[in-house]
């Protein structure tokens, strides 16, 4: 059900996805003052949200050049929703889903990442058939042990290759550390991120050297991006998870011990269903509600609550004082932000105790 | 997108949820067969497949008297699909959800469980108001820690309440332990569900003596239903996952060591999208395509290969041979079959490799 525009928050019926807007547009406005200052672009990455609206928000108010998304059908979503510029930061490598990303080129500015010499041998042959041009990124592996080249020879070897090949143009390196965004100490996350920017560094003078010049470096996320930002080598920062926030977030730590500068924007609204009177109640948000990835949610504004236990439809919460009673709402910070938006239909975009916007999760599920 | 039916396995777009329909029906008709010669019945639990379309198999060929679910919104959701006999096994407080409640009361047969005498006084106020009858089952807390009031005497008190309101008949009982579910060991899992019996026995003699018969005692699931089968008190199993079981089932001990007589139906089919050439693969299946709550994926038929790591889009297996190459297909065994379910809008049911039929996860993300 949508709920309608100017309702209040205590009228929802939940589990219900929220977003409270003062807190999302001040998340905004300070990451697009960040790369404003830092002279980098911001491509915000779109994984987290899915929504055709934050985008769009992302992209106006928030100063990004546009989006990435993990998966063809996310980059069919967004674009069929009015966004323009769209880096699938991943590999595309099923025929079918190759011959989608050539469809989109003619809707939008489409670029994409490689690790494979194959994979490119096919782009190549599928886009000039069609006769389009892709933007392709050579992605290489900094540590994350996923996808990627290594650094150095091997990237420069496929970048040639895209170079020379028809239907495709070489605009330089994708190199994102997915871990490193989650080493809660700064020195610790700093060292980590130094080891990633000496590998690009690297290879974008190898790069050089081979003649082939790097338009975009691209990498960083919500945890890291001050660090690449400063690095002098990477232009474009892919941050997804600093609109919303999540618990795990909340524990990564800047230089001076405090928390990243952006507000906790993103909850599960749910509501108190059975209280057993000894210390403990239960709520209606369990598994399919929040993901418990990177652990359980937390209580925001209630420090004397504890969620402390999750399944399917469920969550236990410690109530020592034995304070909650039977339909009281509570607001949940879940532990890890995009896989739990994925869960859900709808963001409620609330305002001063009342529903201002909602917005359709337009990627929703859309994982291939 | 929605497959066409009759197209081979290797044509699919992944990831995707797919079901075996000769190991699903077999599942079907193990467990038709079980409560036909155990003297019980089976009311299928819904929650794990949310689907209109497995609901009616479970009646028509798998002998299920109707079905459970845990929120109003699957309630819904099956009613309208034609379901007309379902039990929401929970909870339902919210004065919105009471009302559709009532609702679905002139569309189908609905029975529900209570543990709070306030909540028992608005479920009478609202069905008398609106001139109908709901079932109402007291539900006893046996050891899950989660809903229910204490066995014995409490649970006579909110019976008694039950057994004069206008508006609700008392039904009996639901006393369901989902934690002993997954004891892989036999022996302690007896014992635990001994604890439950020996509880939920002692409260329908206390019933019982205060004039309060139990047509209805409920409980059971896939990891435990033949001792509560056996238990002479127990009439109706709600048991869920022995349609598609899961990697966690598939832990669970018989008594003679050998698994539940169930089959793995269930398998998210992923693709190759990298291979490193270092004894690792990268898949496109992660958080956003099965649940980790209960442990990670397996790779079916393949021992050589372990789904070693998840984020949100890609799994990274250990392929210690090199044998994977690029847009390779693998069937992983989800961690947990519910909630992976209800990560997916459509259940691709195959049969000797080719598509046979597409079900719709009619209650995806109805979580209200």
């Amino acid at each position: 059900m949508i709920p309608e525009r100017g309702i209040s928050i205590a009228e929802l019926d939940t589990p219900a996805l929220i977003v409270d807007l003062d807190a999302f547009e001040a998340n905004l406005d300070h990451m697009r003052d960040y790369v404003e200052r830092a002279g980098v672009r911001l491509r915000a990455h779109a994984k987290t949200h899915k929504s055709v609206d934050v985008a769009k928000l992302q992209i106006t108010r928030g100063g990004a050049c546009g989006v990435c998304v993990q998966k063809t059908a996310e980059a069919e979503a967004l674009v069929a929703g009015g966004i323009t510029d769209v880096m699938i930061s991943n590999q595309v490598t099923a025929p079918a889903k190759v011959a989608r990303v050539a469809a989109l080129t003619e809707k939008a500015r489409v670029l994409i990442c490689v690790d494979d010499s194959d994979n490119i041998a096919a782009l190549s042959r599928v886009m000039s058939d069609r006769s389009v041009s892709l933007e392709v990124l050579v992605e290489i592996d900094v540590g994350n042990g996923r996808c990627g080249v290594k650094p150095g020879a091997d990237a420069v070897i496929l970048a040639k290759q895209i170079a020379a090949a028809d239907g495709l143009r070489f605009v330089g390196l994708q190199a994102y550390q997915g871990h490193a965004q989650h080493i809660y100490d700064h020195a610790e996350r700093k060292a980590a991120v130094d080891a990633v920017i000496a590998q690009t560094t690297q290879t974008v003078e190898m790069l050089k050297e081979a003649g082939l010049a790097c338009d975009i470096v691209a990498g960083a996320g919500t945890g890291t991006h001050p660090f690449e930002a400063g690095s002098g080598v990477y232009n474009e920062l892919q941050c997804g998870s600093y609109v919303f926030m999540d618990t795990d977030y909340g524990r990564v730590r800047q230089k001076d011990d405090t928390p990243l500068p952006f507000q906790n924007a993103l909850f599960v609204l749910t509501s108190i269903m059975s209280v057993a009177g000894d210390g403990r109640a239960v709520c209606d948000a369990g598994h399919k509600a929040a993901s418990i990835d990177c652990g359980l949610s937390l209580v925001s504004g209630r420090e004397d609550l504890i969620y402390n236990d999750a399944s399917d439809e469920h969550g236990v919460i410690k109530d020592p004082a034995n304070s909650l009673h039977l339909n009281d709402q509570l607001w949940l910070i879940p532990g890890h932000c995009d896989p739990t938006v994925n869960l859900h239909d709808q963001i409620i975009a609330v305002r001063k105790g009342k529903v201002e916007e909602v917005w359709p999760v337009s990627a929703r599920g859309m994982g291939s």
